[in-house]
C-alpha cells in the first residue's frame, strides 16, 4: 500500500468516526479509530484545513478546561449527480452525506439528437447549481457503454450518443471533476448506498422496463471491469435478453397494460408475462449462478408491477441458480440513476479527500454553514 | 473500519515493505510506509513478538553507533497447501514468503471411496510435516461445492464426498487453523499470485479437463459469493459446460489422442474440438461478458493442449464478446491446485498477522534459521 493512500485511508477512517451523532475528542478519534492520540491529531488538523472537520461549539459547564471536540462538516461542500435519460434530465445538488437539497427535471425524449439534449442537460445543471455553494464534484448517468474517460462507447438508445465525450462536456459546465458511468451500474450504487440493498456487499441490479440492463456490486464495490465493460450479459443470445421485452409488445397495449393485463388474469397478457420472465431470470441466472450475490434488486419501469413480476421470477431462478438470492424490487423510483450519480460523486471526493480544495474551517471557530 | 482491521493493515504494510532485500531501519520503515515513526516502532515490536520480523545484523564500518535494521522472517512460520483430487493428493510445505520446501505426492484413483481417499490425506500431510517447524495454518482444495466453514456441500466428482466436514477431518491433522476452498478456485488464486495472471486484477479462470471448472478473481481477490457458490455458471444448461466434453468422446480414445489428432489435422478429431471448443467458449463468454476481465487463463488437463485450443477458443470468444480479453494458458501444470492451496493459507496468516502463535525473535540478537 503506498503512502497516500494510507494517508486517505486515515483520513476516511476519522470521517467516518465523526460523521456519527456526537462531536468527538481527539482522545475519542483515536480510540475508535486506532490510530495513536499523534496521527489522529495531524489527520483532524489536515482535515480541518481541507474544510471536512470543523471544531465544535465547546459544552458548558464542568471543571476545568473542557477538551476540544470535532465534528464533521457535511455542509463544508456539495456534490451534483445527473440522470441522462431517454424521457427525462434529472439533476440532484447534495451534501456532503449525500443528502439531496435540490431536484431539477427537464424533460426530453427518446428521438432528440445530441444537441437537444445536451441543452437540456445544461438546462438542469444550471438550474441545480443556482446559488449553490462550491460543488466538489459531479457524478453523470447515461444508457450504453462508458469508458473509462467517460466517454460514450456505444449507445443504441439515443440517438447521436455515440462517440460522446460527456465528461468533458459536463467539464465545461462545472468547475469541477466530473465521473460518468453507466445508468445501470450507477442505479446498482445506489441501492446499496440507500436503497433495498443496503447491508448487502454483493448484488445483481437488473434494470427492467424498455431496456434491461445490469449493475454488479461485488465486495461492496461498483464493478466497472477491465474496460468499463462489465454487466453486458445481455448481448449473449443464448441468455435471452435481447429478446425479452418482444413478448410483451406481442399484447396490444403499452406495457403497463400488459402488466394490468395480467394482473386481471387476462389469458395473453399472462403468458407474455410469463415468457418475459422466462427470458429475464435466464440472463438473471447466469449473473447470480458467476456471482452468487446475496440479492438481486429490481428496478427499472417494469418495478412498478412488482406484484405480477417478483413471484415468477424467483421461481425461474429456483429452476436454474445454486443458491437462489434474495429478490426485492427497487423503491427509489425514477430516482435511483440520479441518486446513484450522486454516490459516484461523493465516491471521487472522499477517495481524493486529501486532494479538494478546502474551505477551511479554522482551528479556533466554530463553523456554522457557508 | 475498526481498529483491529486498522492494526492489522498497518502491520501488513510493515510487512510489506521489510519483504525486500534490504532490512530497513524504523525510519525506512515510517517513509515508505506513511506511518509515524513511533507507529511504525510500535508495530515493528509488535511483529517482533510474535516472530515475523527480526532484528538484522549491524553493518560493520561507518562511525558512530548505526541505526537498527530490521528484516522480515520468511522461516519464522510454515504453511501447508494440500490438492485432494481423483487421481492424486499433493501436499506442499512453504514457508511465508510461499516458497515451497517439499512436495509429497499420493496417488488415489476416482473410484476410491471417502475412507481410502482421507488415509491418502493423512499420509501425504504426515509426510509433508516430517520434522517441519510449527505450521501456522493450513489450506485444502478439493473438487465440488464446498460451504464457508469447510464442509463438501455438493460433489458429483469424487464418490462419498458429499457432506465430509473436510475442515474437521484435516484439523484433526494439523495443529493449526485449516482453511477447505473449490479447486478451480484455488488454481484461479495461484495465477494470479505465481501464474501467468499474476499483474492481473480481474481474472477468469477456466478448468478445461474432464470436469469443466472456474475460479473468478476481482479486485485482485478471490470472489466466493455470498453462499461460497460463485462461479457454478456451469451448472446453467444454456451455456453448453454439461454438454463440453461430450463432444471429445464421440472420437474413439482419450481426450489427449483427440488433441493428438486434431493437431495432425483428421477430419473427425477436428470437428470434436471445434464443437468442444464452442460449448466452452459460451460459458466463458458469459463469465466475460459479466465481468469483463483483464485475461482468461486456461489450465486443467487440457491446457497441454494449448496449441490447439488457444485460438479457437479466442475466436469464439471474439464472436460474442463486447471486448475480448488476453486468453493465456496456465504454465503451472498439475500444481497450480496445491500452489493455491499454499496461497490460501497464506491469506489465512496474513489477515490474522498479529494473532499468530508467535516464535519470538528476541530484539537484542539476529534471529537465524529456527
Amino acid at each position: 500500500m503506498d503512502l497516500l493512500r494510507l494517508r486517505q485511508l486515515n483520513a476516511l477512517a476519522v470521517i467516518g468516526v465523526l460523521r456519527g451523532e456526537q462531536p468527538l475528542t481527539l482522545t475519542d478519534v483515536a480510540g475508535r479509530t486506532g490510530l495513536s492520540r499523534a496521527s489522529a491529531e495531524d489527520v483532524v488538523r489536515e482535515l480541518m484545513g481541507k474544510g471536512w472537520v470543523a471544531e465544535a461549539a465547546p459544552v458548558a459547564g464542568g471543571v476545568g478546561r473542557p477538551a476540544r471536540r470535532y465534528r464533521f462538516r457535511a455542509d463544508a461542500g456539495r456534490v451534483v449527480g445527473v440522470d441522462i435519460g431517454g424521457h427525462k434530465v434529472l439533476a440532484m445538488l447534495a451534501d456532503l452525506d449525500g443528502s439531496v437539497e435540490r431536484r431539477v427535471r427537464v424533460s426530453v425524449t427518446p428521438e432528440m439528437g445530441r444537441t437537444e439534449r445536451l441543452a437540456a442537460v445544461a438546462e438542469a445543471i444550471t438550474a441545480c447549481l443556482q446559488g449553490a455553494p462550491e460543488v466538489w464534484a459531479a457524478g453523470v448517468a447515461t444508457t450504453g457503454l462508458v469508458d473509462g474517460a467517460g466517454r460514450v462507447m456505444f449507445s443504441d438508445a439515443l440517438p447521436e450518443w455515440t462517440g460522446l465525450d460527456l465528461a468533458a462536456h459536463v467539464g465545461g459546465l462545472l468547475p469541477c471533476p466530473v465521473r460518468v458511468e453507466n445508468d445501470s451500474k450507477l442505479a446498482a450504487l445506489a441501492e446499496c448506498w440507500t436503497g433495498v440493498a443496503r447491508h448487502a456487499r454483493d448484488m445483481v441490479f437488473l434494470l427492467a422496463g424498455l431496456r434491461t440492463g445490469t449493475g454488479l456490486i461485488i465486495d461492496g464495490k461498483l464493478h466497472k471491469g477491465f474496460g468499463n465493460a462489465a454487466g453486458s450479459i445481455g448481448s449473449l443470445p443464448a441468455v435471452g435478453w435481447i429478446r425479452a421485452q418482444e413478448h410483451l409488445r406481442s399484447v396490444e397495449g403499452e406495457a403497463r397494460d400488459v402488466f394490468a393485463a395480467a394482473r386481471r388474469g387476462e389469458r395473453d397478457a399472462v403468458a407474455a408475462v410469463r415468457r418475459y420472465v422466462k427470458d429475464l431470470a435466464l440472463g438473471a441466472s447466469a449473473l447470480v449462478l458467476t456471482l452468487d450475490p446475496e440479492v438481486v434488486v429490481v428496478g427499472g419501469g417494469f418495478s412498478r408491477s412488482a406484484d405480477v413480476l417478483v413471484e415468477p421470477l424467483r421461481r425461474e431462478l429456483d429452476r436454474w441458480c445454486l443458491r437462489t438470492p434474495e429478490v426485492r424490487m427497487s423503491t427509489l423510483g425514477d430516482e435511483g440513476v440520479a441518486l446513484g450519480a450522486v454516490r459516484l460523486a461523493l465516491d471521487h471526493v472522499e477517495e481524493h479527500v486529501l486532494d479538494v480544495r478546502g474551505s477551511p474551517a479554522g482551528a479556533g471557530r466554530s463553523a456554522g454553514s457557508p
